[in-house]
């Protein structure tokens, strides 16, 4: 099962309705099922830095079906996964990326923000994903 | 000056809506004028080689303020610029990238579309470019 | 708005003055507020490694509109962007970055310095960008 | 032998004054002889994606001790040194880069420019390379 366009455009405007909510300016990915980008959005004047990570983390979320922050607890030095971000072109294991489910609870795809402090990213990349079904 | 969000989105949603009213599938990229990413969108289906591809036609376009095709026609064995697609972390040289100019006649930014014969990328991404004012 | 030439030229000869004025070699690099290179210096003798460093340094800090810096207190272990250093194809998030104001307050550019410890490497960042109006 | 940062801006310099003269916008780059960048300047509104390019020329110029368009005549399909643009990260080879000399005649280092048709891109380094003794 495999994100469409109009969901994953439903989960950017999502998303940006949340950002504008908590009066910030984000960079909005989300990518298939197979990593692959399906839409993107660039909020004016949101950090350019965060166009890049923002895609990592989506891809970095589907990549383990987990939330990036959770991979972070783990890449950390001493940790089981660490430096893991070497891997795939380099991952993003700070908090932002969340995978998307469907009405059915199947994964089909992931989204990544980016462009404020990380739990602000998790929380508009949240917002984000609950609004696909 | 520089392309905004909301410029970006207009281009791909007419661009989409040529793609659709010529029966194909595309990818459809817009980057602003210092060749950063700003929207995105893969029409279902379409091919997911073109991803990578129609972002390399938007920067191109911008690189060089001129149409894709054109750099391509001078890349050729024996042309003036044979092998320039080497440079920049790779440059698509053939039809489907185009700049944006707003009302005033300015380069604001440039689209890049990619998923069928590059005629109809070159449309398309001709459409998503006129659409913004 | 984006710097000039001249004004990055000028940025650059300030930072030279002021890494004669304390006794040091530095590479100093001026990107322009689409993160692209608009002038560069390698003083005789510096780090080569620097050249590098430089150009990722000024390019961070207009990703992010802060200090290098001040990125790097984040990234460390247990930090809120522990790695962010593997996105954008590579950041450099310890001092000697910053960003470039036009008279108007606007973010133009950004200067990068690398070739001394890092607080000489900001200190003549600083110089560079205090000497653009 | 090593090109002086003085020497190099001399060059770059002479270029931009020879790119004024016949009209054109170039992006203009010295390396040293060990292909590392020593100089940098890109006039207001030249190519964006020839920074790239012109830093490429210069350092294919060291690279083989030659102008670029005589390793481009080699390079051709056929010719005894096809696509050798894949190597060192990417050559350019048409022409716009050429070897500086010191007055005794020993190679100090490479200027490459590029921002217009190749031949105008060739005498401009041509009159930067010529500038420095």
């Amino acid at each position: 099962m495999n994100i469409t366009l109009e969901q994953a455009q439903t989960a950017i405007a999502a998303a940006k309705a949340k950002a504008i909510k908590i009066k910030t300016l984000m960079n909005i990915a989300v990518v298939d099922s197979g990593t692959n980008l399906v839409a993107f959005a660039h909020m004016d004047e949101a950090w350019l830095g965060s166009i890049d990570i923002s895609q990592k983390k989506a891809r970095t979320a589907r990549y383990f079906n987990m939330p990036t922050g959770e991979i972070g607890k783990l890449s950390q030095p001493g940790g089981s996964l660490y430096n893991i971000e070497h891997s795939n072109g380099g991952l993003i294991t700070f908090p932002g990326g969340v995978v998307i489910k469907n009405a059915a609870g199947q994964i089909i795809g992931a989204i990544g923000v980016s462009g404020d402090a990380v739990e602000n990213d998790h929380k508009v990349a949240q917002a984000g994903a609950e609004a696909v079904k």
